[in-house]
């Protein structure tokens, strides 16, 4: 038996793409092969509950696929069986060798998996602190074992470190996926669902095994056809859908139109201070739950990128999403409100206003203003996901507001999954930046995980990168973000060389060339990406709309609020407090000393914060301008050593997944060389200084 | 009674808009009434033909609408009548004291009218070499009329200075039109046909009006289903467009896709020298000529921004061309060939070849490859109708091959019909040079008249700018450019001033405020967008695809072969013999001196021959820099002038027309901004050289 391949697959050759990381190889290592099929015979499952049974779906389905066997199931639980599955309280785990507390003090979502040798049979005691921990213990379980792990003696206890841990569809209902690079929606189609409820199913799988548990199916701009999803029109098949998420742990939320109440409630506002509005939505949101009785709750794009919000009816971000929070409230629902608001119709020849200022200005003044199922979501960085920026300053810096931080799987400003860049040594790098919000040691992660200021409500959510695609991401490479996506939120403390180590393995299997070799590659492209980009966090020197490929002046005379105020005596935008736009005043000290300091400034992040000239001297002992010429052209380079790397895997995996990347790895290449020439030209054309070492500039 | 209108005017206060220059007002000057009514009792039109119809049709209606007259007809020679309408050979036109031999001489095309006092009897003869001749010659009385002209003791003897005066339509059949700042196509819908004959006819009427006499009616890009227009399935209705336009001395033509024979034949190949191909080509133009017995020919854009064409079988433009000449032949078709060919895959980081150098490069070689119903087809410029660009050397230079010149009366890149550009005089100065080919006075329109080299085949076509807005033009002043493109391929010799004061009057009547307002409007107007655009002839400074709004390096760093090769010290293309691409020397002698030398060239065009410093001087005296800050500033100036000078005229005519151009006046002036301080900006930046005024730059 091998996983199920849906209809999508046209092709056999793809089924390898498609399985991501959960293959479920035949293992052939003969003596790996008799350690787990001893453990393997036969599995008791305590109780009846979908999350359960998907639990038991996967053991054995992959005990078939990797093991040939066919396990004798219990629903039951029975000592006989070799694997026992079940909650604390409904196994006597003190027979296994565990302490009840030791279960009993997790979080819910919490496990413990333990193997046990009694007499001459081996046991597997998977135990949760409730079923969804099972499932994570049985996913968990199944990666030590594709990694080729030994399961004797295991003692493993795990629990998330994040409460919500969160993906963002931005899924449209004509099919069409807003930044999505990777083919169609998986869930709708021509303004309908698209009913293959198994490919549904294949992605909760793959965003379980990985830790996600909760999911918003609709894209945050919500246009005329989406309005409805929260009308009996859609609902029903809403409900299908978070049926088959809920067995894997995984909760439903939707986006929503603000003006629902107008568009499709017939009112004549939607004033959130209006009582028919108030009305319209607390009836509305009992419909849903009527079809949905734990929906997460509601996503919401307000005032901004021109989504209707409560401005329109001078009314504040907290009457907005208060609003929506009462009407949730009475079924433990929850209103995620993007801070992501800003100006989108500024002067390009205004220099006071700043677009990074934004959300904090917005924001901060509303601080104990908002309901306690209110929780903010909050991009990573000020600007909007580029491939440098630092902290967005919003974090940490409400006490009395729930935070949640905002990521990117989707590769929208970082090659589009066309171009490598594993992100996860990225959000490593937010989630351990130091805010100083509490004094030192207050990382973002201490943040957003709730610890810090006792959120009711925290975690991370992020936009996702997969589409209809054969293999989910377009580029192969890029079901690592999925993976490490999941994997660091559940732990921020992992590092990415473990998670990049993980998911080579389980992807491409063991083989020490392969697993060094892709590891390489992923862990270094991050930075080979941001050598051909936009220099010293400066950002946005690409195509306008589609956001692939370089155009240095796309967004500088625009009303986007996103410019590098290059001229032929330097770059680099002010932020000073003394003469800039005082955007560095938003941090807390010292960060705010740091960045505001020429002298102190991180070369990374010096052109985000500094206007200089092209010979200024960097850390590095460089000048802005050599340092240019020397990254970009390092940086094409790089990506023909990555071609190169790849190349030397050629025969080591299966023909799709070889040529899937290989292709795209091409188109890499001609990318990062229109970066190279495009920013190279375009800084010797205005700053005059030619390059060091002579190489060909345009 | 009044000009029929259509459906699509849902307001009436737009029939004005819509009648343009047809307007037929009752005169109100009592005495001109009375000597126009005495002209305007009874109709003998001596034969029947569609066109003679027409003729009567229009006579009638002006009658009606302009003296509440309704005249007698009769459809037989009668010296009974006031008004004898006919061709030469059907009236005893010495009767009236013409000559025979005066019409006679005359081409297919011309015509006398000739106003008589006969004892108390006046009368009006309206004489052609042919039934066209007639139709012009009505449309020609009542423009004398609607102008408040005496027509007492008229002699008026015309005929047409060019053989084709085309029109080419860059309709859609899903309904768009490329290019298209008006609307949606009149002629088809949801990839059909809209069946408004209405509106059809009433376009016919425009372009009969002043003197059109030949349109393709569908876009060049000849897509998938445009492509079965050569096909029973949309012949009928091809047909039913033909017979309107036949009535108004219209010659219909269709584009075609090359790549028909394989796309809708069933072929396996397009090959011009495959026999096969050969023969279906002739059995689809013997199949087109059953519907239509006049049909005009085809259109044809190949090989030429990834339309297929004869390359692809490694044959040449005269091959491809020549193959579907001989389907034609038989019938007396001809083949349009676009000479719009240069490869748009350029790499930007190429300085050798050179865009402007393409069409002469490709097509120069094969004169007298042609045969002879085979008419070579080239845009004005070597680039792309840009505001400012030298002629096209090919005019002129290939004397064994039809030649017609093509204009693009649609302002894709001169504002798209929000801004005002009446291109009048920009035309008026193509058709008015000097290329020296046969020596001094080898102006380009007695090369396209087809006196110069005795083409079998001449004339010049143009890009219409109508599409199905109330107005036809989107801005009513657009208006202008697609009456003043008639009257001037009609006659070149016609003046700017002449032809823009007799739009005036027909368009908003004789008041003498609003006719050198709105006349002086239209001809300051291509300076003044000129002077806010790309400086001195470089072109190219604009958004992609849309191609409105400046976006100085928006095709800087891209394929398309349009640069302007800005640095921090200087800007230009060098297409010089000595340094740059040696473009100059396709022109004849002395043009090519002239524009290759710095000292020579004009200011106007300096930057499109040649790359200088900032700092050059201009014969203007000025700076290339202070050139671009003051023309920029002076452009935006004038632009609030056109305002100033438009807002003068409230109340002097319907409020339509008044607010549309005053709306689109508003819309010119935000863009007219964007150019001066983008434009101003990016140089200042790049330069670093200050304006000499001290105006704010940002």
């Amino acid at each position: 038996m091998s996983v199920k391949t849906p209809n999508v697959i046209k092709e056999l050759s793809a089924e390898k793409g498609y399985k991501a990381w959960l293959q479920y190889n035949e293992i052939t290592d003969e003596s790996l092969k008799a350690e787990y099929s001893s453990y393997f015979a036969s599995l008791s499952v305590t109780e009846d509950s979908p999350i359960l049974n998907a639990a038991v779906e996967e053991l054995t389905l992959a005990a078939n696929a990797m093991l040939g066997k066919d396990m004798t199931i219990y629903n039951y639980f029975t000592d006989d069986a070799t694997i026992i599955l079940g909650t604390y309280q409904t196994i006597d785990v003190e027979e296994y060798g565990l302490s009840a507390d030791e279960v009993k003090n997790l979080n819910d979502e919490g496990y413990v998996i333990k193997s046990v040798n009694q007499a001459d049979t081996k046991k597997l005691v998977l135990v949760g602190k409730t079923d969804k921990g099972v499932l994570y213990a049985a996913f968990q379980l199944l990666r030590f074992m594709q990694t080729s792990n030994s399961i004797d003696g295991l003692h493993h206890v795990e629990q998330p470190k994040n409460q919500f841990r969160m993906m963002n569809q931005w899924d449209n209902m004509d099919g069409s996926i807003e930044r999505g690079y990777s083919g169609n929606s998986i869930f709708y189609d021509e303004n309908g669902f698209t009913g293959d409820l198994t490919r549904i199913k294949d992605y909760a799988r793959l965003l379980s095994s990985v830790g996600i548990n909760a999911i918003s199916i609709n894209n945050v701009n919500v246009w005329e056809v989406e309005t409805n999803l929260i009308t009996s029109k859609f609902l029903p098949e809403v409900q299908q859908i978070a049926d088959i998420f809920r067995a894997y742990g995984v909760q439903t939320f939707l986006s929503i139109n603000f003006a629902s109440p107008i568009q499709i409630g017939g009112l004549a506002t939607a004033d959130p201070l209006d009582a028919g509005v108030q009305k319209w939505w607390a009836e509305k949101v009992e419909e849903i739950y009527k079809y949905i009785p734990d929906f997460g709750g509601f996503v919401v794009k307000a005032d901004s990128e021109h989504r209707p919000g409560p401005f329109f009816y001078d009314r504040d971000h907290a009457d907005g999403a208060n609003m929506l929070a009462e009407a949730l409230a009475p079924f433990n629902g929850v209103v995620f409100w993007r801070c992501f608001v800003y100006n989108c119709l500024q002067d390009w020849r205004d220099r006071s206003t700043d677009r990074a200022r934004a959300a904090f200005d917005h924001f901060k003044p509303l601080d104990g203003k908002f309901l306690d199922n209110v929780v903010l979501q909050i991009k990573n960085g000020p600007m909007d996901f580029q491939v440098r920026e630092p902290i967005s300053p919003l974090i940490g810096s409400m006490e009395k507001t729930n935070q949640v931080m905002e990521f990117q799987v989707a590769q929208e400003y970082t090659g589009q999954q066309k171009d490598l860049c594993f992100l996860v040594p990225q959000w490593k790098e937010y989630l351990k930046f130091d805010t100083h919000a509490k004094g030192e040691g207050t990382t973002v992660d201490s943040i957003v995980n709730g610890s810090v200021y006792d959120f009711k409500y925290s975690g991370i959510t992020a936009v996702s990168n997969i589409g209809n695609d054969a293999n989910w991401t377009g580029n192969t490479l890029a079901q690592a973000n999925l993976f490490g996506y999941g994997r660091l939120i559940w732990n921020p403390d992992a590092t990415s060389e473990d998670i990049a180590d993980d998911w080579v393995r389980l992807t491409f299997g063991d083989d020490k060339n392969v697993v060094e070799t892709v590891k390489g590659m992923l862990l270094d492209s991050w930075h080979i990406y941001e050598n051909y980009n936009a220099p010293l966090g400066v950002g946005w020197m690409i195509n306008q709309h589609h956001h692939y490929g370089p155009n240095i002046d796309g967004y500088e005379y625009d009303v986007w609020g996103t410019y590098h105020f290059s001229d032929r005596d330097g770059m680099g935008v002010d932020r000073t407090m003394e003469t800039g736009t005082g955007y560095t005043e938003q941090y807390f000290s010292p960060n705010k000393e740091i960045y505001n300091s020429l002298e102190t400034c991180p070369d990374e992040l010096l052109l985000f914060f500094h206007h200089v000239p092209y010979t200024y001297e960097l850390k590095s002992g460089k000048t802005v301008i050599q340092h240019i010429y020397d990254t970009h052209f390092l940086g094409f380079e790089q990506v023909e050593g990555l071609i190169t790397r790849w190349n030397s895997l050629e025969g080591k995996m299966d023909d799709y997944r070889f040529n899937n990347v290989k292709e795209r790895l091409h188109m890499q290449l001609k990318n990062a060389r229109e970066w190279r020439d495009q920013i190279n030209t375009y800084f010797y054309r205005k700053s005059g200084v030619p390059d060091a070492k002579n190489r060909t500039i345009y």
